[in-house]
């Protein structure tokens, strides 16, 4: 891509109605637009890193046999009603609306109940069990308050999966591959050492259910981190009967700020029992299916990524979600420079190398900053005195790190 | 995909309350689930499909320039009462919410006003244009009535492109290689010879928009098609000075039934107007930018391809959209047959060859009956028959061909 055509410009001033560093170094570098509080779009560079989070949950979801759909947003009054989640008195972050005849509906803040409903169709016998399903799909919740940026927001894609097997065992079978899973995909995604599986409560569903939280001081959630065991438990349960429950000495204990950046829960039968989703076991006889489901927010991911991999001038991206792999710079306005500068864009974009190519006249200074606000893993620079040298400077945004490289050298990084 | 495994399950039976034939199809196939009327779900077997439509939508968007973004759903009403559309009077599709405040807010049926705005800090000099921004992106619309499956719906994906251009000439030139790359996807969908470009009314924006139109009996259209010139001319604007003015005569024309499977529209300074769009130009004057708006839904074209494409035993799916190129079937139970119908899928699979494999304990009947039904391209037996001849039977959907093929000619499809 050619900066000089890119649809968005960066800017130097933090916006004025941000207080939380992913929104300001987002908005800044031109990744998010905020359309309102909670409420932001995704542009061309923020799109692309958003998808390849995207890329590496789906992965990680159809290696343990997630099969994906996308739900509905609108959503009928009546399924809800059943498993008793419609009234606003029961769930206080729904957003409402309504059709031409006056019925209403509501914009689904969770799909338990449709995708519960909907597996009556295909899950009949117990030869159509397990069976896991998977959407990244926009979910709606109407929060009072919104000030962490991308990370908590009115609007946003959710990866959300559920599960749905014969027998408590089997169920926890998936559960413990899913916590696997979930944690490749932090682990890729760059949050692999902060990120700890976490005791939380199983709300109205069960005992337990499980949090992945990463440390960070941006996070809204206390936790308190075993770091010989490497989990750890939500301060909502950390009570000494729970402790001994789980066999964690409160000694061993370090309290952190942490975000929540991925849930799984069992839900028992409480779904199915609702709306009915029963299976015909061995015997011929009527089983309710027993649930979980398994959430991931890619958007609130990213917003934790540009909290930790970020510094004074901008964010670091881990090259697995970077929006391009090489930021190749072109300094000057002399024939020479800008056709070599061409010329390795050519090359490196024909041998699938993801390149923004900043090919504006610009002076140095501005081109740099921009580089480091945008932070692109390795930034290529070609100027007169590269040329003359014929290499080019490599400098890697993790480490500063600067060395000079041949073209050849820079395709084989 | 095994499939024993798949989620869904076909049905014999055409739902009840459907009366167009793609989300009878659909619906038996365990493409979509219908949520309510004018809602559906996309399953695995037709998410499949609506992926592959919008990557082929995505690639020519690509190519003519266009750059990805995803605006928000939810919708301030500041920006739509400058262009005069927020009212109901003004728009009579409208969903409308409200924040836990009582602020109001939409459920974009579209996006010129807030990328119209947002494009204000990003678009400043004549340096910045011309700009392409197009998304996926979920559209609302409150529809009276939604009785064509999931070519009507009241939620639905949109690819929606907005070109922001600095004269009439830059945006005509555009506006001419959409075109183009809209023919371009309609016939790698499967719908080239059917689909005309078709003059319509430009609304309030101008004269005339475009159309694209696919000849179909469950088209809500009525057009009048130029045969010679391949072009064709809405109802609303089959007026005489119109066919004067386009130089297209009476005589010429033969009317038909077609469904809207895309739109192009001129949109002049109506909005840059309105929002405060403008740009300095090579003089330092300040110029409003030219906009048009170009837009195709993947759900209605998956919806026409269904209505065109298909017999009485269920869909013909082009090879370019099919869920899967290869419908493997096994049999009977016999060992030998198993272990060489598992062979062939591990070859073809492993190869990169996109198979659904039906190893399902069923009679040969109703196995033939669900391939035909599902509509993937080529359909591939292993019985005790064809391992006896050491070949596979393999038949096209399209045709019916039926021949004995090798396991290497297979994989040269």
């Amino acid at each position: 891509m050619h900066q000089s055509q890119l649809f968005t410009k960066t800017r130097r001033e933090d916006p004025s109605d941000e207080t939380s560093k992913n929104a300001k170094l987002l908005i800044r570098g031109g990744f998010v637009h905020k359309e309102m509080a909670g409420v932001y779009d995704y542009l061309p560079l923020g799109l692309r890193v958003f998808n390849k989070i995207v890329g590496i949950i789906r992965e990680e979801m159809n290696a343990i046999g997630g099969q994906e759909v996308v739900l509905s947003t609108l959503q009928d009054p009546e399924l809800w009603k059943k498993s008793g989640r419609w009234s606003d008195e029961a769930v206080d972050n729904w957003f409402k609306t309504k059709l031409k005849n006056d019925a209403e509906l509501g914009l689904g803040f969770t799909h338990e109940e449709p995708l519960t409903n909907l597996a009556r169709s295909h899950i009949v016998s117990y030869k159509d069990l397990p069976r896991y399903v998977y959407q990244f799909q926009t979910k709606f919740r109407n929060e009072l308050r919104a000030k962490s940026g991308i990370m908590r927001t009115r609007e946003f894609v959710m990866k959300d999966m559920y599960s749905f097997s014969r027998s408590e065992e089997e169920f926890r079978q998936f559960y413990e591959e899913c916590a696997v899973a979930y944690m490749n995909i932090f682990k890729r995604v760059g949050l692999g050492g902060i990120t700890y599986r976490t005791f939380a409560s199983g709300g109205s569903f069960s005992k337990f259910s499980d949090e992945f939280q990463t440390v960070s001081e941006a996070g809204e959630d206390h936790i308190y981190i075993d770091d010989k065991k490497r989990i750890a438990v939500n301060k909502e349960v950390y009570k000494d009967e729970v402790l001994k429950d789980l066999g964690i000495k409160k000694n061993d204990l370090r309290e952190a700020k942490a975000i929540e950046v991925g849930n799984i829960f069992p839900l028992g039968t409480r779904f199915s029992e609702a709306l009915g989703l029963t299976y015909k076991d061995e015997n011929g006889k009527q089983m309710p299916v027993i649930m979980g489901s398994y959430g991931i927010g890619p958007g609130r991911l990213m917003g934790t990524v540009v909290e930790i991999l970020s510094d004074e001038k901008g964010i670091i991206w881990p090259e697995s979600i970077a929006p391009y792999k090489i930021h190749l710079l072109s300094l000057g306005t002399e024939k020479k420079v800008i056709s070599a500068a061409d010329g390795l864009y050519k090359t490196l974009t024909k041998a699938g190398v993801e390149v923004l190519y900043d090919d504006r006249d610009l002076r140095a200074g501005e081109k740099f900053a921009d580089a480091d606000l945008l932070g692109i893993p390795y930034r290529a620079v070609v100027s007169t005195k590269t040329i003359a040298e014929d290499k080019i400077e490599l400098t890697e945004r993790k480490t500063g790190h600067t060395s000079k490289v041949t073209a050849k050298e820079l395709l084989s990084l």
